[in-house]
């Protein structure tokens, strides 16, 4: 962990319908990297194959990641696989946030598994205040942040979608939505 | 510039009272720089001298970066100076968008240089539909974007605050907010 006498670690909680909510876990990334600090990323969903533009990104970089997920696991018809999957990578956060090793953790597309019941969010946010040393940042990422998430936050922001080019038939272009 | 022959560039503004704006663009550029994309980056209002998270990272991956303003200068008491910096931080976004190099130009806080009159809005809009190649993506960011930008724009965000430290007494923390 870099130096953290007058840190204070934050939860960040980046949810809503609009774009830019791993985008902005992405960015803050990368302004930690630029002090030195040691990052993990965990992603619940995101398949582990996946090569997308920032995992390509955190490669080159030298970036701890992990992508835990099966891809849109809420339309898996095995869902223990499922349940499993996001166990583990919560396990694995888990390692990674207690380790005394890292400044900032990541928890992509976190929520999700609140929403469908593959994690206690009770449980979680439990265990956050008691195994969390106090300099260690976490970003929890996805749509319908539960209001238990938000009240036990530090730094909430909510992405509103004004305007995509998905309506108007424009599809996802790489390099800039993954 | 990289290989551009289904690119669809995009013009993507960040905008909203909450925390993300300039972060999320940050994580395109993660991501663009981890598909090996030209970028460059002109941010209107930060200062030159500013040796943010952002600009150290930047400078390690080895990413344009041109800080044109003079910090926050809409409480200058030297106005000429502040509309000639944004003037110039317009030029050189000109230069990068229509060049034919960059696959993503980054205009950080370019909606003050509206706001406060330092740049017409009209002819920005105006240049960049006359000028910027198809597969060129831009993104702006800044508060209080004007309907018109929106109006323009493909991609449209507002970050908005949920909740936020600061609002607790805990000051912005590096590696998170700068």
């Amino acid at each position: 962990m870099s130096s953290t006498s007058t840190r204070q670690g934050l939860i960040i909680v980046n949810t809503g319908d609009g774009k830019g909510k791993t985008t902005a876990a992405l960015g803050v990334l990368l302004r930690a990297w630029g002090r030195g600090w040691n990052i993990s990323v965990v992603q619940f969903i995101k398949q582990e194959t996946g090569r997308w533009g920032e995992v390509q990104a955190a490669e080159k970089l030298g970036i701890e990641w992990h992508s835990m997920g099966d891809g849109f696991t809420w339309k898996s018809k095995d869902l223990d696989k499922t349940t499993e999957k996001v166990q583990a990578a919560w396990s694995l956060a888990q390692e990674k946030i207690a380790g005394g090793v890292y400044d900032l953790v990541i928890l992509d597309e976190m929520t999700y598994a609140f929403r469908f019941g593959w994690l206690d969010l009770h449980e979680v946010i439990s265990w956050l205040r008691a195994n969390r040393p106090p300099a260690v940042h976490v970003i929890i990422t996805g749509r319908d942040a539960p209001s238990e998430l938000i009240e036990f936050a530090d730094l909430v922001t909510e992405m509103c979608k004004v305007k995509h080019p998905y309506d108007r038939g424009i599809p996802a272009q790489p390099g800039i939505e993954f």
